[in-house]
């Protein structure tokens, strides 16, 4: 008995000796130091099932390093083993004298005192009884007051979150209230103007002297009039004059009858027009194409005074005159045109009338499909439907890619000098206005042109320069002037060259009688844009297509011919960087203002309309075919983790707030007009708000214009609730929608709703049902605090993600995958997040493209990585303005892969945001993969997955002409993440 | 004995099934689930010094979760006690009957056997002494041997780390050769353009015909030139004509000698210059100053033409007609200015050369200190040293804050129709060609536009309308044209009604003699640009000053005069943040080319420079006053926390890496010219590295475009170590300079300096020593991987901080107090986010400006916050662009009240890099305070400190004239931050 008892003995103190020192070798570090700790990640599971004595021994535990008790156990093992070891030799020498003292002779004593002690136990047990009743007793009272106190407590708890709920709202809606006084904007209505104001003013007698202020009537085009175009039909073979000059070619005549036609601001009624196009055919006469075209300028004048809606003087007229021809000549040189403006190719100095009149691009380019041809029968035979289909959505695949910023020749130059040239129609210029100075003694620019580049091509100082000054003989286009640099081979051959040049050389025409360009001129251009060859524009006197509004500067390098002898310099001077910007830019003006006949017709009217301020039309919502549903109450729904309400105690959340829309309808086509022409997606389209709307300094938050903004603390600023109940930042608080695609999972789509009650700042749930099959009607869908829409797109697909529903109704998107288990902070924090990013997509999972050095191309990878360059879209904020460029912007290419491989719809929309901005995604939080437990393999796990991505990848770029996606190396977590705070502070997010 | 072996074997039953219980309970994770178990952060310390014991039971602990030690120890703690009470009750019933058994005759036996035992005794202790030496022996030579070992792998660690140094160098120097094959630009070097191009062309004859390409000399401009400018010098009452003509006033003759005086472009050798400044004075004849100027044209075509450079066309000349006259003429119309640039305000239809003449600014406006004054004296009274001052360091502290977006006023018009008004000289216009369109009927413009705005005074629909048609008799300030609006009041009074206005409206002017400005029109616009009432200019013919480069529909709203009646439909729809962006905008235009005759002479300048594609001069960097020293190797330097080598095993710093400068010298003078123009700080300055300097795309980095990118695992992305060992992002590889402030705490400092031990990426340290007593020669330097430079300003100052010192060769910069404890994964975090975010600070303690509701105020705040708006400059990294502005382009006022207080500088720099990104700074990692175990207390404590940060806020924002401060409630982490990762993979950093 002693022996065990000694042993016992031992063993605890043992055990006492050994949690001192593991305490003293575990805390140390959390006592001596103030920091250097670091607070073990807990897991949210186990925080949120562990018991009060789970939790107490967490806290415990803090600042326990996991090493730390490793050691303390290893010296507690050691400790054990040397002690047992010591009792073995020493125990039983100790222990054995003292065993067994006897004692027995006590009990007898004390028998005749038995009596007393029963009777004395029997009172003491009646009172023990009573006692024990009262107790019983009174425990029931205090449960039944316990449980009562608890009931009320609850309903003033429930009355006092009402009472949150009800003073927001009040506050909710006083703000609305006075926000509604200022009233909100619609898309612009279209007015109609009357046709009553006939005064003819005198027509000034002097070129020069048209200007919009006093060659345009304004009465007509009226900021809200939507800018309607009123276009002549197409006479033919009517009558002898208009044969002569407007036998339009059938080219011409498909090019822009189809390209009118799909024009939203064409209008039938000339009354209600603003604009009336005529349209000039090419000069062709009874000899032929290529017999110089002899035009009565008084017959066209005749004819021109014989229009329906002349008035006169042709005021708001534009005489539209499209070629495809080299040789284009001027039909107008001498017509009095009064105050109609002339769009065409190339002006006499003595015609052109600058900020009036237009320099349009010739149709002579083509695509992909055009074979190879000579001379004059190219431009003509390379018609093709495709070219004919809308550009904006198409996209010309055999445009080389922009990367290596240096291509195999730095500068090319194909040409041949055609002093004689052409039978041509010039003003001479007796005085010698136009000719250009400082070309130096007795040399023509032609010369000093021809020395200028045989001497790079010898030097090779700065690059290789390709140098062609004589083409082959049957391979020259003819020019339309004399003194041109007639153009070489086919458009498939000078497509070769043009692809391997950095830069390519564009002389500007050289005789005084032309001075904007040539059709020879605008070929060479519009053929460099296309082919990624840097323009080096030499002569700025050349007047550039829509150079009103596009920003040449910013694709092509334009001297004067004065610097030709600096252009090596100058040329081997620009960054890689510039050259590819400039070379993007390019291919952006291509495609949007050069590329079909479409392009270059809504350009020309895109021009006018920017003159006259007009906005644009609004671009149109996606019409939603709504399934109706009926929804049922959930009782005792769990509470999603994150939950504001329960961490915060946040109210749930506010009455339902839609973005504003066209608040900047007329300001984006006064201060914002020059950058809509200069960048992605051109200024076709007004739309209802974009991402990059200017921000109003913070103290007009204070002073002046309070609407809608909900700063932290009222401005103060803080923490926790405080932070948790306003979401502040540098815009009006808004709201997001949440868009879940889904596809034959009902229960998981039930589930992934139910798990969306009490979220703050919803708007509306839009369900895109992808299943050709409607919903059952037995299902029964969780009625959440916000409308769910179920919208049923005509066919199942990816792409359906990205359509702008016209049911949403706010700027920020949620694309969330009905599987993807989002915590509510984990959204708020997300969206919080978007709104200082407008721009940019704001996602959680992140990817990457990765370089194949050994295949030369790009993979998609999803390993851990410290570098990404893409978010997934099942679970993103965006913008709805790129649902719009998605669907309607980017190439109809990009959306085919998609539904090709049902695959990629995340990398395509990283793209094209990617492109757009030029900045890597946001990725939010610690949170990598999602999972859901109930769900079966997720798709993106198989091998085919992968390999599909690789080539949606390689395919995007080969569309974008270059990898548009840019890296980011960088989280954004909210301020107090991990951050210790003293005790009586809150953070941000309790657990992100 | 017994008993306790039992006991024992109980105990390690015991212990063998507690253990297993261990493992049951704290490794399942780790072996069934791949992910979802998360590495406990390792301390660094314990690591290091960890034996390889500890490492392998490290490795075996990984993954094994805190919590579930904890139950696991629990459970044994349990058990135990169970079982010790188990062995209470049971152990004595079964140990007590085996107790004692009795053998004591065994002892006499075997006496007789006791010699042998002896005998046998000794020879096995002899045996046992010689094998106990034999093993001491080998023993001694394992240690040694061990020994030899150890020495010899420590050898060849530190020759393998020495060979990845070395092959890590060769990579950087072949790096280096291939990248040196390009060469590095500098600035521009300024060369001489010969004299001896005399050949006279003919002069085109018409006005309208002179363009930039054909009546102007460019070679004596090349790119290279610098843009060298000869002034002519003035003369007066040299003779006859030329005081008629060029009887300049005394207020033009200071202005323009000064400021051309100032002008870095101007050259006193015309034999060098591109340009030639003539400089005209007001008209005025012996009449005086009212009486109409009568010029005879003649006598100044003769005048021009003896102009000593003249070269018979006036080639490169520009005529320079400034005035601060309201009553200002056309002093050159009907004069043949030949080839010479003609700038002024007003120019005749005919006159008038688009993209070749100039118009400009009058000098009428006055800053602050003018007195009231009545009618034509203003102009002539106002002039004041001050506003002769530099305009670009001077603050005009009169100027009316710009928030609230919405003032007292609408819009507000003063002015009085004066349609006999003064004399004129006015071409007559019998054609009507200038004659504006669509005005209805016989009503002339003026008319309709009084109508209009009764209108609009009379509804009151869209806001308060001031309307004054007629001015106080005696304040009426005389216009130069008859039909045009006279100004009313004075400076003073009229400043007060614009300071109150949202828009003011400016007729363009309404004869048709005049197509540009007149007069009365640039004092109005610039009036209304200074007092930031947006202008509203009615008139699309008006030719605004600078307009070529100027982006006016920024910061002013155009209309045709035709749209008078829905201009108040335009304004009412103008949102807030248009207004306030177009108010901020007109600042920037009035304080940069408007504000003085410095500005004014700069900005006509630089339109010619800009037109002609030459860059700029380049910025200067402050030279250094370089204090030498002697740096001492440190032996045994504590290994600083987060040090990448000791972490992941990278090896030290490369070798240094300036960055490369002026690459873009001269793509910005042609691709961002026009941006340049419209951004702070404007045209005037190159800078050798701007922060918003384009990036690559990524393929760029794999194609062609090589040089300088280090990509994350060669592009296939990673963690961990492969991370550490690039840089990775979107730009080329490049260093940091540290710029340290130091006042007298020399031990402090040479800690700092130590532990910048080791540290990756670092270019150089600058220390900046704002002592007036230099180092102590006895002082230690402490000899670390790169070069320290103690640089002494000739005076203390916190301003000293921003100083773009020459010593500095990186773009970006890290500043640093010398008692910020940065770890050096800190900075490389740190330096990694400015990477991305090369235009704002990116540092580690966040700041936010609160709004102090019932002051009407802003104040500092410190406080714990989720939304901050700046970080503080202790510990931050900026572009050194930011020091140029700091020093140069930001108003001395803000610099003189950080010297005033010796405090703010932090905030300063906020505000001025918010002001030109409108972004916020980026916040990195969790650190939120810095501690300094040696320091004395802050000077960042003290209620007094916190009182002047007050303050300097509400200076700062009445200065910048709104709070350019902005939100942000994130912070940027690395990716990989404390997120749960599987066992083979490494985070981006250990702990940050």
């Amino acid at each position: 008995m002693l022996t065990s008892w000694f042993v016992v003995k031992h063993v605890l103190t043992f055990f006492a000796t050994s949690t001192t020192l593991f305490y003293y070798f575990s805390f140390p570090m959390a006592t001596n130091r103030s920091y250097g700790t670091q607070i073990c990640p807990g897991d949210t599971r186990f925080e949120h099932v562990g018991s009060e004595i789970g939790q107490r021994f967490k806290r415990c535990l803090v600042g326990v390093r996991l090493s730390r008790v490793a050691v303390s156990f290893l010296i507690i093992f050691l400790l054990f083993h040397y002690i047992t070891n010591h009792f073995l030799n020493v125990l039983p020498n100790e222990s054995q004298p003292s065993l067994l003292p006897a004692d027995t002779s006590y009990r007898l004593r004390d028998l005749k005192h038995i009596k007393d002690l029963k009777r004395i136990k029997k009172s003491v047990s009646i009172e023990l009884r009573d006692l024990e009743h009262k107790r019983n007793q009174m425990q029931d009272d205090i449960s039944t007051h316990q449980g009562r106190l608890n009931s009320i407590e609850q309903m003033s708890k429930k009355a006092q979150n009402e009472l949150d709920v009800l003073k927001r709202q009040i506050i909710q809606l006083k703000n609305e209230q006075r926000e509604a006084a200022k009233p909100k904007i619609a898309a612009p209505a279209r007015i109609v103007a009357s046709e009553t104001d006939n005064i003819i003013l005198p027509t000034p007698t002097h070129y020069y002297r048209c200007h919009m202020h006093n060659c345009f009537d304004y009465s007509r085009c009226s900021l809200f009039s939507q800018f309607p175009v009123y276009v002549y039909p197409q006479k033919r073979n009517q009558d002898k004059s208009d044969i002569i000059l407007f036998d339009v070619t059938s080219f011409i005549i498909g090019a822009t009858e189809s390209a009118f036609g799909k024009n939203a601001y064409v209008t039938h009624d000339p009354n209600s027009a603003c604009i009336f196009v005529v349209r000039l055919g090419e000069v062709e006469t009874a000899e032929g194409a290529n017999a110089p075209a002899k035009i009565e300028a008084s017959r066209v004048t005749n004819w021109l005074q014989s229009l329906s809606h002349w008035h006169g003087d042709g005021r708001n007229h534009i005489l539209l005159s499209l070629t495809r021809r080299s040789t284009a000549q001027n039909p107008l040189l001498g017509v009095d045109t009064g105050r109609a403006m002339i769009a065409q190719s190339n002006f006499a100095p003595t015609q052109f009338r600058p900020g009036f009149d237009l320099v349009i691009p010739t149709l002579a380019v083509s695509g992909s499909v055009q074979k190879p041809q000579t001379s004059e029968q190219e431009v003509d035979q390379s018609d093709n439907d495709k070219w004919l289909d809308d550009s904006r959505s198409w996209v010309d695949e055999d445009i080389p890619v922009q990367v290596p910023a240096m291509r195999k020749y730095m500068l090319s130059f194909q040409g041949q000098w055609e002093p004689a040239g052409n039978t041509q129609i010039a003003i001479e210029d007796p005085e010698g206005d136009f000719k250009r100075m400082n070309i130096g003694g007795d040399q023509t620019f032609h010369q000093v042109f021809v020395d200028s580049l045989s001497k790079e091509l010898n030097s090779n100082l700065h690059g290789k320069y390709l140098v062609q000054l004589k083409c082959t003989e049957d391979r020259l286009v003819t020019p339309g002037y004399s003194s041109e640099w007639a153009l070489c081979g086919n458009f498939a051959s000078r497509s070769l060259v043009l692809a391997q040049s950095t830069f390519t050389l564009i002389s500007a025409p050289e005789q005084p009688s032309v001075v904007t360009t040539t059709s020879i001129f605008v070929i060479r251009l519009t053929e460099a844009l296309r082919s990624g060859a840097v323009p080096v524009v030499l002569g700025t006197h050349a007047v550039l297509p829509f150079d009103e509004f596009v920003a040449w500067e910013k694709a092509a390098i334009i001297i004067p011919q004065a610097r030709i002898t600096e252009l090596s310099f100058l040329l081997s001077n620009t960054p890689h960087a510039e050259i590819l910007s400039m070379r993007r830019q390019a291919r952006f003006i291509y495609d949007t203002y050069f590329s079909s006949p479409y392009a270059v017709v809504d350009s020309i009217l895109a021009v006018v309309r920017s003159r006259l301020q007009i906005p644009p039309l609004p671009v149109l919502d996606e019409p939603s075919d709504v399934i109706e549903h009926e929804s049922f109450k959930i009782e005792n729904h769990e509470v999603s983790p994150g939950d504001a309400q329960s961490e915060f105690g946040i109210p749930p959340p506010e009455p339902r707030i839609d973005s504003p829309k066209f608040i900047r309808n007329f300001t984006t086509a006064t201060i914002d007009s020059r950058d809509t022409w200069n960048s992605v997606p051109g200024p076709f389209n007004l739309y209802p708000y974009l991402p990059a709307d200017r921000i109003l300094p913070t103290d007009a938050q204070f002073m002046g214009s309070t609407n809608g903004f909900r700063p932290i603390g009222e401005g103060t600023g803080g923490t926790g609730k405080v932070y948790q109940s306003s979401l502040g930042g540098n815009s009006p608080r808004e709201q997001f929608t949440i868009v879940m695609l889904t596809y034959e999972r009902d229960d998981v789509l039930m589930q992934a709703i139910e798990r969306l009650i009490g979220l703050p700042h919803l708007n509306k749930v839009v369900v895109v049902w992808n299943s050709p099959q409607p919903p059952n009607d037995a299902l029964r869908w969780p009625k959440i605090d916000v409308e769910v829409v179920v919208v049923h797109p005509n066919r199942n697909s990816l792409n359906n993600r990205f359509v702008p529903w016209d049911e949403i109704q706010t700027e920020c998107v949620l694309s969330i995958d009905d599987d993807a288990h989002l915590r509510h902070d984990e959204m708020l924090f997300g969206f919080r997040v978007w709104r200082q990013h407008r721009d940019r997509i704001v996602g959680f999972p992140g990817r990457f493209h990765a370089w194949d050095a050994a295949g030369g191309k790009w993979n998609y990878n999803s390993n851990h990585t410290c570098e990404l360059s893409m978010v997934l879209t099942g679970a993103a904020f965006f913008h709805k303005y790129y649902m719009y460029l998605y669907t309607h912007w980017m190439p109809s290419a990009i959306r085919e892969i998609v539904d090709e491989y049902m695959n990629c719809e995340d990398i395509a929309i990283n793209f094209l945001v990617s492109h757009i901005t030029r900045q890597p995604p946001v990725k939010v939080t610690s949170r990598w993969t999602f999972r859901c437990p109930g769900c079966p393999v997720a798709l993106s796990q198989s091998q085919e997955h992968f390999d599909e991505r690789h080539k949606c990848i390689n395919k995007f770029v080969k569309i974008f002409g270059y990898m548009p996606l840019v890296f980011t190396q960088i989280r954004a977590d909210s301020i107090l993440f991990k951050t210790r705070l003293p005790h009586d502070k809150q953070k941000c997010f309790k657990f992100i």
